[in-house]
């Protein structure tokens, strides 16, 4: 039986994906033998989150090389491919750039070391987590109440999680007592993932709707709040899942710390500020979906951002795998 | 065929009410011959919208005197019944004050002045919705675009409505472009009620998930933001559905006017601050059952309140049926 808290599995020819869409109802995996399986994988959610973004690319890129007749031309069109699949997530650019770099100075496609690669970036990013995990504990008091949003746990990333593995570190110290998660519509990624991987690891956790966060400010204390990013720029402007923004503006009236936690590779150091970040705008259909009768309805019309842009102003402090840090950020 | 834009409708001995419930996907009535049909009705969000409680609940102490072997004790018993339906809308203590005195002034059970107070309660609110709507005419400019949270309209009132009466009101003259609904959580009235009352009266609107508040201010001009209230305090603090607090500190973030549209009904004026407002919990499985597997899991806790209070201090001014106003308020 494959470690579900383990998203993302090399088998050597293969990459097996956990199917993060069909949690917590069941654990469903893919098996990727091509880029383009991987490519779909992280166009319908089957793996998200940053940093997992990132490496399945990584992998995806890897998997080009395996392929029947491989050429540097045909692993050039996959890293083109993958490079389309999300616009918004940086890790996913960081890690192209990294595979795009080994098959220019490999001049040909050199499958083993595409391969090695990949697993390096995962096995970096493994260690990441950990740094992260270990810097953030000093944010925590004792005992805290934490806030956390969508889902930044082991399967968005390589390790223990981003904000989701700094939280789990925090608690298995008496750091933190409990966890608040916000259902984080429309794909529910803290209502099915945040809560089924503290369950997982023991941590208690509270689900609320994302329209209940004032509510849960107003009525309980909430020490600290910590979320993760999927693209940062030099001057700290945070984009995240649609919603973090909103998070942030309450945190500073309830004067809550608002915490990032992200490793250095979803910093995008050449960009200036955040209103350069590119949106992603998702399909209808994720929201009508789960409201019968709403998709024939005629004259209504839909929009349905997966992002929004925190100023730095808001962001009490970022955790990286280099500490704890403030902006502006250089490379 | 029912008029679906008239929810509640008087038939001399019964009462129909529409079952918003099921709406958008069907227009299911539900024939109420007792008191009991109605609190199960309110109680179950069957009928909602505090307008709407304290119409419905008028009619269900009418339907108490016309049951055989009424007396004035077993309509007392029905006003109780009533009044522990829902905490936090004050139209129903209202509606169900209002026919305490007519049962107290009689002696005894008369069938025929109940009936004759709860249709003119009803009548009063139809009177109130169109004097909000055309007081609530002078906020607007031209062609802005508007707003708006849960659902305010005529399913949640005897009339037109509050907040979306307003609204359409202003639509019709051409001072309203278009409307954003947000979807409010767990129960979805934005996304299943305002999106089709609004398709149904030919207002433009967009639906958005609650947590694209922040990024949908960020994005673009909303000229301004109109609620409903379920209980006006002394001070003007206001408990409406859970979020509005949220799309209040937004809104002053952003500087967007942000309106409170109600009738006299819903202020509570021996409640001096928005502190004491009784704020109603309800069941975990209004979250958890569009959660597949979320039910199923062991060590999670779920949190859902329906309403949140808004400090007066956020709100630009109250449109009721006497006009604009700014607190304090006085009965």
């Amino acid at each position: 039986m494959r470690d579900p808290l383990n998203a993302l599995q090399w088998a050597g020819d293969r990459l097996w994906i956990l199917d993060q869409r069909k949690l917590p109802k069941a654990v469903v995996w893919i098996e990727a033998r091509t880029p383009s399986t991987v490519a779909r994988a992280i166009e319908t959610l089957a793996v998200r989150g940053a940093p997992a973004i990132g490496i399945a690319a990584a992998y995806g890129v890897a998997l080009a090389g395996l392929v029947r007749n491989a050429s540097s031309k045909s692993v050039q069109r996959s890293i083109e491919r993958l490079r389309r699949t999300r616009p918004t997530a940086f890790n996913l650019f960081d890690a192209l750039d990294r595979m795009q770099r080994v098959l220019d100075s490999a001049g040909d496609c050199d499958a083993e070391q595409l391969i090695l690669t990949a697993i390096r970036y995962h096995e970096q990013d493994r260690n990441y987590c950990m740094k992260m995990a270990r810097a953030g504990l000093k944010l925590f008091g004792k005992h805290e109440a934490v806030l956390t949003y969508c889902h930044t746990g082991a399967l968005a990333t390589g390790g223990i999680g981003t904000a989701l593995g700094v939280i789990k570190h925090a608690h298995s110290k008496s750091r933190v007592k409990e966890v608040f998660a916000c259902e984080t519509r429309p794909v529910g990624q803290g209502a099915r993932l945040t809560v089924w991987e503290c369950a997982q690891s023991g941590v208690p956790v509270t689900l609320i709707c994302d329209n209940m966060i004032g509510a849960l400010m107003s009525a309980r204390k909430i020490d600290r709040i910590l979320v993760g990013a999927d693209r940062i720029a030099r001057n700290g402007d945070t984009s995240n899942k649609v919603g973090t923004y909103t998070l942030a503006v309450l945190a500073k009236r309830h004067k809550v710390p608002f915490h990032v936690v992200a490793p250095s590779t979803t910093f995008d150091f050449a960009m200036r500020s955040g209103k350069s970040i590119p949106i992603e705008e998702r399909e209808e259909t994720e929201i009508t979906r789960v409201v019968p009768g709403l998709k024939s309805q005629r004259n209504i019309r839909i929009w349905n951002p997966a992002f929004d842009v925190t100023p730095a102003e808001l962001i009490t402090s970022f955790v990286t795998e280099q500490g704890v840090r403030r902006p502006p950020f250089k490379g």
